[in-house]
């Protein structure tokens, strides 16, 4: 049996404490609201940061809101490796000895000692969702897909929280290696 | 029961005809050679382009010798999306209807109506190795690779030439989003 997950593709973003955003846009600036991301009370902000690596820079990457309490900057491996970052798979928030790399902003710099990740793929989940997909909270399940690059994905970490909305989340190389574009769905394998 | 194959990723790369090679570095030059690649009489050569696409440029791109009877541009989605070319899924030489591209040389530049393609993943075997894995020519495969990226790659399309090695190729997208990195091999699953 499987059921199908509408699946969601993260570009390149940040996540900022408010201290770095007083840092990076001015003491007592916050973010401010552009656009309504697909999980509740999330959302993209009108900020950008340029991300420095070793060798590149990423100009002009989004910063999602709202503040949270630790700063997290999630690249695919292909920027990461663009830029001369190390950028461990790792779970949202899971950022010790993850990568290192400057963020800059247009009133400061933030020298990061840790934080750059690559996010490992995941399906958010409502309690009542977990409940009808036979699931639970960290658990692993594989998510297949059909087309010209049919793929099962392995390794997908269930988060089951009431503040979610159903979704799988992958980066910008997992949904072009499996060929996903537009309005998308996997089938969960438990 | 399932054999294990090498798997070498494929950096973003163009074939030249040519005819080309002399528009792009003069008339009567020919590709020089900088490095062997795994497959025999394939080679790096010392050449490099510019690849041009609606929103941006791919500077410095690698030309893999020898001539071809076509000229083929191979990125990987990441590559394309960030160029703004489109480069469908396809096995090397099937060009007909793909994306469109301008590629710039020291001596001139070629306007490519097609020829941008994403390469379908795929697996070159000797006749030998193909009997020892129990395949054919143009079947479809499936590979298994483990980690924390684990991964099945469906729609692997098997390659079968006396002047082959035996290895997989992926792209860059593919092989970040199944975490691969040094030596690595896949299980072939038939």
């Amino acid at each position: 049996m499987s059921l199908d997950v509408l699946v969601e593709t993260s570009a390149r973003h940040v996540h900022l404490t408010k201290e770095h955003v007083g840092i990076l846009f001015g003491e007592g600036a916050s973010l401010t609201f552009k656009r309504a991301l697909s999980q509740p009370g999330e959302f993209l902000s009108e900020q950008r940061v340029d991300v420095i690596g070793e060798k590149k820079t990423l100009s002009n990457v989004a910063v999602l809101g709202p503040e949270r309490s630790a700063t997290q900057v999630e690249l695919s491996l292909t920027d990461a490796r663009s830029i001369g970052v190390d950028a461990p798979v790792r779970l949202s928030g899971d950022v010790a000895g993850s990568g290192s790399c400057k963020i800059t902003g247009p009133c400061g710099s933030i020298e990061m000692s840790e934080g750059v990740i690559s996010a490992k793929r995941h399906i958010h989940f409502t309690p009542g969702d977990a409940e009808a997909f036979g699931v639970k909270d960290k658990q692993t399940v594989s998510v297949a897909f059909g087309g010209p690059r049919a793929m099962v994905m392995g390794e997908v970490t269930v988060r089951v929280s009431p503040n979610f909305k159903l979704a799988m989340h992958v980066d910008v190389d997992e949904a072009n290696a499996a060929g996903l574009s537009g309005e998308v769905y996997g089938a969960v394998i438990l």
